[in-house]
């Protein structure tokens, strides 16, 4: 039987297992609902119980390892979460060495954008690049950055966060206590907090209609744009250029082979990609304004692929490997085309 | 005898040559004003002039090769400079193969910032660390990242454009067309301006009798602060936040070990870090707070020890040399120890 690698992307909602070829196939999955409020006890013994469903359904399964993925901020290198502001009661918790000492299998631990962007690499909308800066847009914006293989670490595993990076002196303050964060102005809170202000319960509107005349959320704008609301076509406009200003920040400080766009608000990748382009097109320097800005392929199978993928090609810098690809793509392949139009 | 580099940094006003020893020691140096203006041929005739004047100072001198900056665009792999907007008349020149035939030796490109970087994280404020990113504050804003002895090139090298990392939406347009760059409103131009309009010829502030009632520079600026001026202590205190702001962001990127501040406004260091420090401290995450921001220690040598250093430790990227320093260093220990108070 070929290599697998048992791989947990520990979220602060969701726990998702899998098990992972060597190939990068998916075999099996498995997930539940994190009990994100009981402490990290707790959640070990659903990751520990996850392993035992995926172990007991492919019990010839040879495992090589476990790749765990998971919130930061955490030191990849000693093997410890430090402190997720999603999960409570987690301060400086061991994890390689729990599981370690649970499975006697070897442990790699990663953050969660980090490892998304390295499953992209591997074997999504990357595999090919010589290196490439992930952004994961969604409820917040974090990022990751691969060259030649490697997440680039920095010091303590902290580089790349991207959300942080200021770009304005306007917009509401970041929870972080500061003004202007990329995350703060171009978020998908940020973006439905634009909405949700610019509209108001029963007016009528195609995105209070949608939102059930509750507050408005990202996904509500997209599906209003896809609709044709001007409203929402404007607030996508106005989201993508903030988008546009802060990828052109990530072309010239990482210099990158490809940016790629990943988390909830990938899913309008396509009607955000014109005036991203345009935003870029401006702002960046020539030599930085051909370099492809792609959606993500792997969605939520990223982080899962990149942690396994901390196990079983491990010390494989080189290529990345290209190998079919399976159900998501072709909504994925549509939208890069559009990126390109 | 000892194993030399020959080292040059071209600039758009000086041609800087050396012969740098395998310790780091700078045996003999030469320069000349660049002839900008001349076009290529006339630049690399002063080049090979230059470097026919160190060599016959230095009869016996063992040269393993040269190791050249010049300022950017320029791609460092293949050894062109591809066309940098302060000498004119250099377009795509393959510097690395007209030195080389000329001379029989290797040659390695490195644009200025970056083998600044080198030379600092090799004998200068970087040694013995890990990584760190080296900002060059003067006209412009420059900068490069070393991370386990190798510069962070990116595609085509193109890495490190901090200067053009946008960190607001006001101020004054970038001679790149971008509002909001870091060079337009935190180099020492910059600062010079906000001087120069704060003030007026004749109206006896000390700014500008400093400047003689013509334009104030950011030196008139560190020099009138350093007086007790009010005004100038005013401008330094709203320079630093802007850099504080940028280096916030430098934190939350690279991560890096340390941050190095060279250029012309790294004079006045000592002034600036008490509000660069204050900055970083309100602006970054907890986890980057106490990454050490200091001045850079070689001054004009960086640049020319860094690119010395592509010859004489390539394939060394182990630990940065720890040296005796020399006659540029007490002044900036005095201003790295005030950026620790």
């Amino acid at each position: 039987m070929t290599k697998l690698a048992l791989a947990f992307d520990l979220g602060g909602t969701e726990l998702r297992g899998a098990l992972v070829e060597r190939g990068g196939r998916v075999a099996a999955r498995v997930s539940a609902p994190t009990m994100a409020g009981a402490g990290s006890e707790a959640v070990i013994g659903q990751i520990i119980a996850l392993a035992g469903t995926l172990l007991a359904e492919h019990p010839q399964a040879k495992v090589a390892g476990i790749g765990m993925c998971a919130p930061g901020p955490l030191d990849p290198k000693a093997g410890i979460v430090i402190g997720p502001p999603t999960l409570a009661g987690w301060h400086d918790v061991p994890l390689i060495d729990i599981l370690g000492r649970q499975f006697g299998l070897p442990v790699r631990l990663e953050n969660d954008a980090n490892a998304a962007a390295l499953g992209e690499w591997r074997l999504g909308a990357g595999r090919g690049s010589g290196s490439l800066v992930f952004v994961t847009v969604s409820t917040g914006i974090g990022g990751g950055v691969v060259v030649d293989g490697h997440i680039y670490h920095g010091r303590r595993g902290l580089a790349a966060e991207i959300g942080h990076m200021t770009i304005t002196g306007e917009g509401d303050r970041c929870f972080c206590g500061a003004v202007g964060c990329f995350e703060a102005v171009a978020s998908g809170t940020a973006l439905g907090r634009r909405a949700t202000r610019l509209t108001a319960p029963g007016d009528g509107s195609l995105l209070r209609r949608f939102s059930g005349d509750g507050e408005v959320s990202a996904r509500h704008v997209v599906e209003a744009a896809r609709a044709g609301d001007v409203s929402a076509l404007e607030l996508i406009e106005a989201e993508a250029r903030w988008l546009g200003i802060g990828f052109t920040n990530l072309l010239h400080l990482f210099s990158p082979d490809l940016i790629v766009m990943g988390g909830g608000l990938a899913n309008g990748f396509d009607l955000l990609a014109p005036e991203i382009r345009a935003t870029v097109e401006q702002r960046a320097m020539p030599a930085y304004r051909d370099v492809p800005i792609v959606p993500a392929e792997l969605g939520d199978r990223a982080g899962l692929i990149g942690a396994a993928s901390l196990i079983l090609w491990e010390g494989e810098p080189g290529a990345p490997l290209a190998i079919a690809q399976d159900e998501d793509n072709d909504a994925s392949k549509r939208a890069r085309e559009a990126s390109h139009g």
